[in-house]
């Protein structure tokens, strides 16, 4: 099985999503909080490029069955339920709610996913649930690092190379591209995820914010075995085809 | 000091080479050749986009005290003097002649550096020479590295790592970005670097067609102390300000 690494949302080969698995990851903070949103119970996610956009679609569904959510350089967006902080999303917040969700990074990846046979929501969280996923399904896939502004960010490559370790562990015919080789080297070890995360650009940023639990919080491997899905529109929770 | 590193030409900061030293990185094989070309008595080198282009401009600068060399997919150009192989730039072949190259991933790294401050072009052949400039200016950088069409390179980001160490060496203060963390631990060593290009996808294509001396070629750190500039149309040997 072949799993690729893109860096960024643009280095996703042209036409390559199509007929492969892409695993969107955006450690610090989007898929990590989606993945815990789900968990929470929300009945689904929907990314959007803008403000605008969120604030007119939950209008449309109706603003008391919507959460609000996301953040504009890490801070919460103003008149919104919730930031980007992924422990704030709890069962009483937001379970058995639509979640609507823009944020600077995640949301724009998770948008140049489209057009994959299959799209998947990743994160250090569920990571070897991704694994397993990737496995089970023996298709191809490519991991789409969110990056920063269309840059290089380590928590995320680093994130890429734990999904590289852990599949490893479970194919044995595992073969990756230059990043997936950097990435892969990069995750030495599932014990170093807290320093490696501590030491990027973001990790930095959201400590100037005073949410350094946040970082902490993202930096859990396999916290939880759920493994959302992204069809174009919304994120949900999925199940083995 | 700050040196960033951008794994792509895409990831140069947008007006951010304005006012910066960009260090153009082609590894395998682009700016290799260059380095060992200007070392042999090459009296300029002007990149083209195109192959037409290079031809043309061969013809108006006179074919005769013209060298035409480059690539297409490694291998060498149908009618060109010499292919992008870095120990075929010998004194006897290139010697006070300009030479015109058109290279798939070097050339573009190079146009896409027009408008920084200064745009040196670095190798592990010249990585010391380079370092060494760069502390002796004082002036913020970026490494831009060419990568292979438009995405990451293991070689490129390895060299990146190298100017990072050996800056390190002359500058404590010296600062960078998240693609700069990743690669200065990517470049454990210089005792690696074989390795580490023999590992790249680039490396593979070479030995694919027959040039594996190639990649030893280029492995070589520290082989010139030559520092070749960009002025946005040509390139030739740069001394100290």
């Amino acid at each position: 099985v072949n799993l690729e690494v893109a860096f960024t949302p643009a280095e996703l080969p042209k036409g390559g999503a199509a007929g492969r698995t892409v695993v969107v990851v955006d450690v610090l903070r989007a898929t990590s909080s989606i993945v815990q949103a789900l968990v929470s119970g929300a009945r689904r996610i929907i990314p959007t490029a803008t403000v605008e956009e969120a604030v007119r679609l939950a209008e449309e569904l109706g603003r008391a069955d919507v959460r609000l959510c996301g953040e504009r350089d890490v801070l919460p967006i103003p008149g919104f339920d919730l930031g980007n902080s992924p422990e704030h999303f709890t069962p009483e917040r937001v379970a058995g709610h639509t979640l609507v969700m823009s944020t600077t990074n995640g949301t724009s990846a998770l948008l140049a996913a489209s057009g994959s046979e299959l799209c998947l929501v990743g994160a250090l969280l569920n990571a070897g649930a991704i694994a397993r996923r990737l496995a089970a399904d023996g298709r191809d896939g490519v991991v789409l690092c969110a990056g920063r502004e269309g840059r290089f960010a380590l928590e995320d490559a680093y994130c890429a190379g734990i999904l590289l370790r852990e599949l490893r562990e479970l194919r044995a015919d595992l073969q990756t591209n230059d990043a997936g080789r950097a990435a892969f080297r990069m995750a030495g070890g599932r014990s170093g995820a807290l320093a490696a995360l501590r030491r990027s650009a973001a990790a930095r940023r959201i400590r100037e914010q005073g949410l350094e639990q946040d970082v902490q919080f993202c930096a859990q491997i396999d916290r939880h075995d759920a493994v959302p899905g992204f069809d174009g529109h919304r994120i949900e929770l999925t199940s083995p085809e």
